[in-house]
C-alpha cells in the first residue's frame, strides 16, 4: 500500500497522541516530529525510532547541545510529507498556517485555532464529507467534539429544537503544574453565554444552542450536563439506541461502579488504553432522562484523547483516501478503540 | 425586652453560626449549646461564656474527664428553652424530634432532613407567613435556599415557566478531611434529575424545575448555572433589578475581579465578615444574559453561612415575635450583613 506521509508538528498532550495514532494506521505513514524545545520528549523520540525536527536553526544547536540528534528542521518535514497535523498550542497554528501555504502543504488545525483558519471545521461522525479534498481543516475543541457527537446522534434520530449543555471544565491537564485553579469553581467566563454554542454550530449548523462552562479543580476530564427540547417525542430506550448506534459513544452505567471521571479513567487503565486514555465519550446511561420531547443527560470527555480519532480521519477525508465516511472512522476505531 | 430563649442542638458547620448569630439578635437570648463530643469545640464554648449541655449522661462524664465543665444535660438546655434550633448531622434531626415532641418544645431542623420532619419547609423571603405559629420548621439545604432566593424573585417580577438549574457542588467543607473527591467531577447522582427539584417545590410550590448536580473537588462554595424560560419577555435590566431588591442576593461583576468563588471569599475577608461568611447567595451580574423569556445566569453558594439567617427568621415566625416577614428579615439582616 502506497502510506501517505504525516508530519506532526508540536508533541504536546495532543501531538503524542497523534503520532502514536498515526504509526496504527495502515495507509498513514509517520514523516516525524517538529518540536521547538530540547526536552526529555525530544530525547524519548528519537530514541523511539521517530524522526525529530527542530523548528528553528536555534532549536535545532538547542537539541544538538543536549545531544539528541535531528533529522532537520521543520522546512525538510514538510518537504517530505504530504500532509501536516499542527498540534501547537492556540494561536501558535495561525502563525505556522503562513508557512503551509508557502510550501503549499494542507494541514488540520486544533481547537484551539479560529474556525476561520480552516476551509472547514471537523467532527468525523457529523460532516467528514465537507473536508474531502480540503487543504485546511479545524478539528474541534475536545469539549466540542464530545457535544457534537452526541448531539449529532439524537438529532439525527428525533430532531434537536434547542439545546442547553453546561460544561464543568477540567483546570488542567495532568502534566500542568501553573494553572489552576485548585480550590475555587470559575465562570468561564462569567458573561454568557460561552464560546463552545457557536464553535458547536460550526459543525452542526444553525443548531438552537446556549452553552455555559464553569472550571472545576480536577485535571481528569470534563463533565457536560446537557438538557434539550426534541422535534418529536422519545424515550430513554430510544435515545440509548441512538447513542450506542456510535463506537465513539460509550455508555457506562453509574449503578456498575463507572460514578465519576475517576472510575472511568480507571476502566480505561483496566482496558489497557495507551496512556490511559478513553478517546470515546462517555455517556453515563443511567442520566439519560427523557420526558415527552425533553431529554437530559449527564457525560464525561477525556479532553487529552478525544479528538484523537478525529485528527487521522481529518487526514483522510483531505487526501481522499477514503471518501465514505464510515470507511475511514472504522479503520481509525479499529486502531484506537480495539 | 423580654427575650425569647433559644437552644443550639449541635455545633458543627451550621450550628456555631447560628449560635453567634442568635447572640447578635435583640430579641433572642441563647440558652445555651447541646455537644455529644469533649473535644476542642466543647472547650472552646465553656470558655467563651457559653452554657454546655452534654446530649447524653456518657458526653457529660466524657467533658467532665476532659476538664470540661457542663451545664447539664441536653434535656435541662430543653427545660431552660423556648424553642429548639437542632443543627445536627443529616438524619438525627428525626430522632431527636421525638424528644423535642416529648417535652413539648418547638425546633427547627436543618435541610438534611426530609421534608416531613416539619410542618412546612422555609426561606424567609418566599414563604415566612406559612411558619407563622408552627412548631416544627425546616429550613431547607443551602443549594435549595440559593435557588430559592433568586428564583422566587424572578418569579415575582415576570413569572417562571420552566426551569432547569446545574448545580457544581463543593466536595466538603474546609474543615472535613474524610470527603472528596480531590481529583474527580462526581454525578450526584448519575440518575437525573437530583433531588434539588423537588426540594425547591417545597418552598415554590408547583414550580416547574429540573435540577442535575456534580461535584467538584473544592472546599469554598457551590455554584449554581440557572436556565429559565419566562412568562413573559423581560431584560437584564430587569432582571437584575429584580435580583436587586434583596439583600440576601448580592450582586458581583466578574470584571471588576471577583472571578470565582476564591474571590467572592477574599472579598468577604475583606468585609471582615465573622469566619469569612457570605450568607449572601451571590450572582455574577455580568452572567445574567435574557433574551425574550429567556434567562440564564451563574450564581454562587456560601454553603457553610447560606441558612443562617433562615434559622432565625424561622424561629421568629415560630414564635410569632415578628408577624410580618419583612421586619424579621431587616432585623436579620441587619446584625448579620451589616
Amino acid at each position: 500500500m502506497n502510506q501517505t506521509r504525516v508530519g506532526v508538528v508540536g508533541y504536546g498532550t495532543i501531538g503524542k497522541r497523534v503520532v502514536d495514532a498515526i504509526r496504527l494506521q495502515p495507509d498513514l505513514k509517520l514523516t516525524g516530529v517538529s518540536k521547538v524545545r530540547a526536552d526529555f520528549e525530544s530525547s524519548f523520540i528519537t530514541e523511539h525510532g521517530i524522526r525529530l525536527y527542530a523548528v528553528t536553526q536555534e532549536a535545532d544547536a538547542a537539541m544538538k547541545s543536549s545531544g539528541i540528534s535531528t533529522s532537520g528542521l521543520l522546512k525538510d518535514m514538510l518537504a517530505e510529507s504530504d500532509v501536516i497535523i499542527d498540534c501547537t498550542p492556540e494561536g501558535t497554528g495561525a502563525k505556522n498556517k503562513q508557512l503551509y501555504q508557502k510550501v503549499g502543504i494542507k494541514a488540520v488545525f486544533q481547537g484551539g485555532e479560529k474556525p476561520d483558519i480552516a476551509q472547514t471545521s471537523f467532527v468525523s461522525e457529523v460532516n467528514y464529507a465537507d473536508s474531502l479534498g480540503k487543504d485546511f481543516v479545524r478539528v474541534v475543541s475536545c469539549n466540542t467534539t464530545g457535544l457534537c457527537r452526541t448531539l449529532s446522534r439524537i438529532n439525527e434520530e428525533v430532531g434537536l429544537k434547542k439545546v442547553n449543555a453546561v460544561i464543568v471544565r477540567r483546570a488542567a491537564d495532568p502534566n500542568e503544574i501553573k494553572k489552576g485553579p485548585i480550590n475555587s469553581l470559575v465562570p468561564n467566563p462569567a458573561k454568557l453565554p460561552s464560546h463552545h454554542a457557536e464553535d458547536v454550530r460550526t459543525i452542526l449548523k444553525g443548531l438552537d444552542i446556549f452553552t455555559s462552562a464553569v472550571i472545576a479543580p480536577t485535571t481528569l476530564m470534563h463533565v457536560h450536563v446537557v438538557s434539550a427540547q426534541l422535534e418529536r417525542a422519545s424515550t430513554k430506550d430510544n435515545i440509548l439506541s441512538a447513542l450506542s448506534k456510535s463506537r465513539r459513544i460509550r455508555l457506562v452505567d453509574s449503578s456498575m461502579g463507572i460514578d465519576s471521571t475517576a472510575s472511568i479513567l480507571e476502566f480505561a487503565k483496566d482496558l489497557k488504553r495507551p496512556r490511559n486514555d478513553m478517546p470515546e465519550v462517555v455517556v453515563w446511561s443511567d442520566s439519560v432522562y427523557v420526558k415527552d420531547n425533553e431529554v437530559h443527560y449527564m457525560q464525561a470527555v477525556h479532553q487529552e484523547s478525544i479528538v484523537v480519532p478525529e485528527n487521522i480521519d481529518a487526514v483522510r477525508a483531505m487526501l481522499k483516501l477514503e471518501t465514505d465516511p464510515q470507511k475511514s472512522i472504522d479503520i481509525t476505531n479499529q486502531s484506537l478503540l480495539g
